[in-house]
């Protein structure tokens, strides 16, 4: 049957008329339901301002809209009626499959762990994004739900982000690497040393150990482990980095009639360099924990990026990997 | 008169040779007093094979040579006759006016703080790179030297970093400011937290508050204030997107013969812009808050790199950064 994605409407930099393109796109070549949240009125308003055909879409409608600039608890009270708050309701109520917003992560992660609510056993709920590396992707968790974790929390954020990579990324084997500041076993603080020793307890991942930040944009790891406030200034570093240096090159390129011809020359690889390093290609991040699929679609999705994280999202309601995630922790417990 | 510049001739990747063509360098360009820790057979063996005249370099005899395997604590035990600890004694009992070695990081660190000893009222020694960003550098503090912080030791790392910017940098005004996941001033936990009220109660620095490590390699901020764990983290991620991403760049520029051509119009360019990103231009690190001017240069170093971090470490050894960061610990102290 096919599964029925609930969609925040008004979440993201492109809301609501980008995020209407990329649901009709989803419908189509996805053969998925969707089920937007967000005031009606305005829904059909841009439908017919683009032309996106809403045929057969399901409207939730609700009065408000989270932005960026409120307060992630804002999500419980002041803006209990926001699209993404409505939207994980409907989550929560069994009304979808799965829940994609591209709207403010911090309340995303609020509203997924008090609304939608963890997995049994599970202590913290992990931002999760996927990231390019010298080939492929790595995924990061936690990338900024936590900022202050223990070394249980770091524990279930590889386990979770293995079980991920495996069922919705299709990687064999994934292995698991501890972000830290050396590769040797007693690197790092009391978080880390605790946290590698759990994890090399664990038989159902493969745990390579610790690694470090430079090898992490090579090939260190499949899934990197961290606390949520490494992971986002991990992230972000990244980011920035990429960003800075890419505008240097762009700089040299454009510095004078010799180099805008030669950079003319190289224009279709450094296009394909810039789609491989460019981590809209795989829509965002799963909520890992949440007890129902929940995705951050990037903020500035458009709808291509849209269509692709829903494709995501519908492989993580497909998967088992709640139910594994469930098993997994609740195993331990009973240990 | 000429300072007295102890250096470590057997750290780093390119020693004894390298280190031994950059104190010539350095005795004649900047016309400074060498001592040498290392052995002195070896020393001289490798001037005589590589032609470098070392008359007039005094030599501090010893045995060892910590490597990049040894523990940091090592210093002080099995390798308490290393060229790293002899030169740090000899600082210590006043035998040169500061010191400079390209080895092993941590056990710099380490004999810094138990030989050289910190500047009274200091809480730690921070390990303070100078980094790249969109115009000039910025120093980062601590780039690794203490894995667990107190707000106070932030605060302190803030202090000192702004008075080597000032006095050894020539930086009015430096701006320091808080790595933090977010700008406002609630994010964070609570180190974060913490470490902002003081950081903000001080008049004797400019701090601008938080920032993000996306816009640290653009200009966020002259000094960026953190626990090394984060530090460390953050150094490394910038190394390694940096590498990887110069690696991608390079492979478009061999793929084939029009892009090969290519790449030889805009090669100057990019050279220059490699120079413009490569932070050996600065040599090294300070090991700020040691009672008495010890330098790490960078372990790659040649013996240019390694002249330029010997006239940082003149100029570190000039200035009243100790006195004034001694005067400012105090002062706190009194309050």
């Amino acid at each position: 049957m096919a599964k029925r994605i609930i969609v925040d409407a008004f979440g993201g930099d492109h809301a609501p008329d980008e995020i209407l393109k990329g649901c009709r796109m989803a419908a189509d070549e996805l053969g998925v339901q969707i089920v937007l949240s967000g005031r009606e009125e305005k829904i059909k308003e841009a439908a017919s301002r683009v032309g996106v055909d809403i045929q057969g879409f399901e409207i939730l409608d609700c009065p408000d809209v989270i932005t960026m600039e409120d307060e992630p608890t804002d999500i419980m009270r002041a803006k209990k009626n926001s699209s993404m708050a409505v939207g994980l309701r409907a989550l929560a109520e069994g009304k979808g499959d799965a829940f994609a917003s591209a709207g403010n992560s911090g309340a995303l992660v609020v509203g997924s762990t008090l609304i939608v609510k963890r997995i049994k056993g599970i202590k913290r709920v992990a931002f999760a994004p996927l990231m390019p590396k010298s080939e492929g992707f790595f995924m990061l968790a936690d990338g900024g739900a936590n900022n202050e974790c223990r070394p249980e929390m770091l524990e279930q954020f590889g386990l979770m982000g293995s079980v991920y990579m495996q069922k919705v990324m299709g990687l064999q084997n994934p292995r698991v690497g501890l972000a830290n500041v050396g590769t040797e076993e007693h690197k790092g603080g009391e978080l880390q040393h605790e946290a590698y020793k759990l994890l090399s307890a664990r038989r159902d991942l493969h745990f390579i150990g610790n690694i470090e930040a430079r090898d992490v944009p090579y090939d260190a790891a499949d899934v990197v482990v961290c606390d949520g406030f490494t992971g986002n200034i991990m992230l972000k570093m990244y980011e920035g980095v990429a960003m800075a240096l890419m505008d240097k090159f762009k700089a040299v390129f454009k510095k004078n009639l010799k180099n805008k011809l030669a950079a003319a020359v190289v224009l279709n690889d450094m296009k394909a360099l810039k789609k491989q390093l460019d981590y809209n290609e795989y829509g965002g991040a799963p909520i890992l924990g949440c007890a129902k699929p929940v995705f951050k679609v990037h903020g500035s999705a458009k709808a291509n990026t849209l269509k692709n994280a829903i494709a995501l999202t519908v492989k993580y309601a497909e998967s088992n990997i709640i139910d594994e995630i469930r098993a997994a922790a609740e195993h331990k417990e009973d240990e």
